[in-house]
C-alpha cells in the first residue's frame, strides 16, 4: 500500500542527497576524527564543513555549533548548562506548550526546588506576553521557550522576546526544532543565546542534533567525556549522521532561499479548508497567521483521534493526535488543553504535517478519505449522538 | 594509498552487513516508532529486534536493554542515574584508569563533594583488590569499574568482583565498551547492575550505544524527555543505528563463538613479539595474559609517541598514543601513569588495535617500517643520546 505520510513533525524521510553524503562515512572514512592519523584528520575536515552548513542555516558561527545526539539533548543541555553557571538563581520560566523534551525538564526542576513559571497562552496558542514580561526578575536563570509549536505550528515572536529577554541579562532559550528549515532563523537577529535543532525533523536522520551555543554564553557541559566538540559534549561524533546534518541543513537554506515553502503552505490550506468546510463540527486549533507553513491541527469534535488515525492508518495515511513523544498517553494533549480547547474537541484533533515531498494527489485522497471516515465514527460515537439530541431540543 | 588500520580500540569500520541492514530505515521505513500509525509501528518492530539481538551477546534480558547516543552517555548515565538514586550516599569508587568518560564525570563529582575513591592499579594494570575492598563502605553509592582498558587492553575480574560489591548491596556499574564483543560477556554470571557499550567499537556506525541496566536496579533518567526506552531515556529512536547495532552484536556473538580471536590474537602476538624482538629498549605496557585478544600497548624508550604517529602516518599505518579522546594533550597518559610507566617510556607508547579486518599482510608491512622509524628518531632524540652517553660512561 502507498504510504501517505502526514506526519513530517514526528520525523521526516531522509533526503537521498544527504543519504548520499553520508555514506562513505560507514565503511570508508569511517576514522575518529580525534585521532592523529590523517585517515582520522580527514573525517574531521568533513565535520567542520557540516558544522558550517548547520551555522549558515541559522546565521551563526561554525563554532557556535555543539553537535549531541538529538533534539532532547539539546533541550536537557541548554537548561542543565544554564542552571550550572547560574547555581545562585532559582526561578526559571517557559510555556505551557512546550515539548516534552522541554516540559519534563522543567517538570523535575520543579520538584527539585526550582520556582518554575509556566507561562499561558490564548486560545489561539499564542503566549500571554504580558504574565511573560510580569513574572521575569532577577531571580531568573533561563527562559526557554519553543520558537514553533509542534502541535499547532503556532509560532512564538521569539525575535522580539528574546531580544528584550537578553536586555535583563537572563539566558534565552528556544527549542528551534519545528521551525528550524521550515520558516527563516537568523539567530544574529535575536537575543537569542542557546538554541535547539534536530536533524530527522529536516530529513537528515534521527539521532543527531545541534545545540547553538551564542559565543560568551556560560556553559557547563551536560555530556562529560571526551575534548569533543571543543569540551562542550564528550563522545565519539557521529560523523555520517554530521555529514547528513549538514547537507540537510544546505538543503534546507536553498529550499526557504527558493520560497519552496509557499507550495507545501498551499497544499496544507488546501487540506485544512476543504476540511473545515466539508465536514461539519471541525475547528482549527491554533492561530491561522502565525503558523509553520506545513502544520495543521484539526478537531474533529465528537470522535476519538485515536480512532481517526487508526481509520487512516488503513488508507495507508500517516498523521498523529499530538507529538509522538506522548503517544500512548489516554490524555488529552497538555498543548490543547493549555489553549482551552474543549474536552470534545481536543480529543478528536488530529495534526496534519507536510513536507516538501507532499503531493497535490496525496492531499486530494485524504480530502476524499476523511469526511466519511468522520461520519462513520461519529454515528459510533455517543458524545455525538448526546450532542445531536440536545441540539434537536433546543 | 592502502590505509592500514590499527585503531580499533579508537573506533571501528562499519560491517557492509551492518550498513545494508540501516540502509531501508533512512528513506523507506523512516517513520516514529512511537507513531499510531503502521509506518511507524513497523519500525517500532525493527528495534525490538535489535534489542534482542544486543541483550543477546551479554546474556542480557530484551527489557534490561536502553538504547542511548553513545558509551559516554551510557557512562555519564550509569553514574548520574545510580546518584540520584541513593541521594544520601556521598562516596563513590573507580579506578585511576578509567576513560575519560567515567574518569571526568568521578572528577566532577569530586567537585561537587562527593568522597572518591581512584583505586591504584600495579605496574601491569591490574586493579589493587585489597585497596579496592579496603575502602568500599556502607556510604558507597557506586562502584564503576571498566571491563577492559582502553588503552593496555588489561582485563579486570569483573565478574568476581561484581558478585562481591553486590553482596553489600552497592550498586555496579562497568564500562564494557572496549570488552563488549571481544570477550565473551555474560551478565547473568556477574553481579554488574549497569553495562556501557558502544555501537562504534564492535562495527556499528557512530552515535549508538547502550546501557544494560539489569531489571530492579533503581533507575532515573539521564536524558528526559518522551516515554521512550520505557521511560529510561527521552529522544526520538536512532532506528537506523539501533537496527545496525542489533546487527552488529549478532555478528560479534557468532565471532566470538567461531572463536575468531583466535587469528586476531595471533596477528597481535606477532606484531607484538617481533616488536619487542626487534627493536631495543622496548616494552610491553600492561599484562600479556589478562588482556584483550586485539591490543597491544608498546613503550618504545626515549622517543615520542606523537613522532612516531607522524612517521607511521606516512606510510598509511593508522595507531594511537592513547585514547582518541584525550588526544591533542601534551600530557602523558593517565593510564601509562597509574601503572608507574617511566617519563620516557610513556611519552613513546603506542597502542596496536587490531580487528578481524587486519590481515597478516598488513603486520608484515608494519614489522618492516617500524624498526626504522623508531631508529630514526632515537638519532634526532636528545633523551635517547643522553641514555647512550649514560650506557657508555656506566
Amino acid at each position: 500500500m502507498k504510504v501517505i505520510y502526514l506526519d513530517n513533525n514526528a520525523t521526516t524521510r531522509v533526503d537521498r542527497a544527504v543519504l548520499d553524503a553520508m555514506l562513505p562515512y560507514f565503511e570508508e572514512s569511517y576514522g575518529n576524527p580525534s585521532s592523529m592519523h590523517s585517515f582520522g584528520g580527514n573525517v574531521a575536515a568533513a565535520i567542520k564543513t557540516a558544522r558550517q552548513q548547520v551555522a549558515d542555516l541559522i546565521g551563526a558561527g561554525a563554532d557556535e555549533i555543539v553537535f549531541n545526539s538529538c533534539g532532547t539533548e539539546s533541550d536537557n543541555t541548554a537548561i542543565r548548562a544554564t542552571l550550572a553557571s547560574y547555581p545562585d538563581k532559582r526561578h526559571i520560566i517557559t510555556s505551557r506548550v512546550e515539548h516534552p523534551a522541554v516540559k519534563s525538564v522543567f517538570e523535575s526542576l520543579a520538584r527539585d526546588g526550582y520556582r518554575v513559571t509556566f507561562v499561558p497562552v490564548d486560545s489561539q496558542g499564542n503566549l500571554d506576553l504580558d504574565y511573560f514580561y510580569d513574572h521575569l526578575g532577577d531571580d531568573t536563570a533561563i527562559v526557554s521557550l519553543m520558537w514553533a509549536n509542534n502541535e499547532t505550528g503556532v509560532i512564538f515572536p521569539i525575535e522580539e522576546i528574546s531580544l528584550n529577554v537578553k536586555e535583563r541579562g537572563i539566558v534565552f532559550h528556544t527549542d528551534a526544532v519545528q521551525a528550524a528549515g521550515k520558516i527563516p532563523i537568523d539567530v544574529a537577529r535575536t537575543g537569542v543565546d542557546l538554541l535547539s535543532l534536530s536533524g530527522h525533523k529536516i530529513h537528515a536522520p534521527k539521532g543527531i542534533g545541534v545545540l547553538y551555543v551564542r559565543k560568551g554564553t556560560k556553559f557547563s557541559p551536560f555530556m562529560i567525556g571526551g575534548h569533543q566538540e571543543k569540551g562542550r559534549r564528550g563522545g565519539t561524533e557521529n560523523t555520517a549522521s554530521i555529514v547528513g546534518l549538514g547537507k540537510a541543513a544546505e538543503l534546507a537554506r536553498e529550499r526557504l532561499a527558493r520560497g519552496d515553502y509557499r507550495c507545501v503552505s498551499e497544499l496544507r490550506d488546501k487540506l485544512e479548508n476543504s476540511l473545515l468546510a466539508d465536514v461539519p463540527h471541525t475547528l482549527l486549533n491554533g492561530d491561522r497567521q502565525k503558523r509553520l507553513p506545513n502544520t495543521t491541527s484539526i478537531a474533529f469534535e465528537y470522535v476519538e483521534g485515536e480512532a481517526i488515525l487508526l481509520m487512516l492508518n488503513e488508507y495507508g495515511i500517516c498523521a498523529s493526535s499530538g507529538s509522538a513523544c506522548t503517544s500512548g498517553s489516554l490524555e488529552p494533549s497538555h498543548v490543547l488543553r493549555a489553549m482551552g480547547v474543549p474536552f470534545t474537541a481536543a480529543h478528536g484533533s488530529i495534526r496534519f504535517s507536510l513536507s516538501g515531498y507532499t503531493t497535490e494527489e496525496e492531499i486530494d485522497f485524504v480530502l476524499e478519505k476523511v469526511p466519511p471516515i468522520i461520519d462513520r465514527l461519529r454515528q459510533m460515537s455517543p458524545f455525538w449522538q448526546q450532542a445531536q439530541k440536545g441540539a434537536q431540543s433546543a
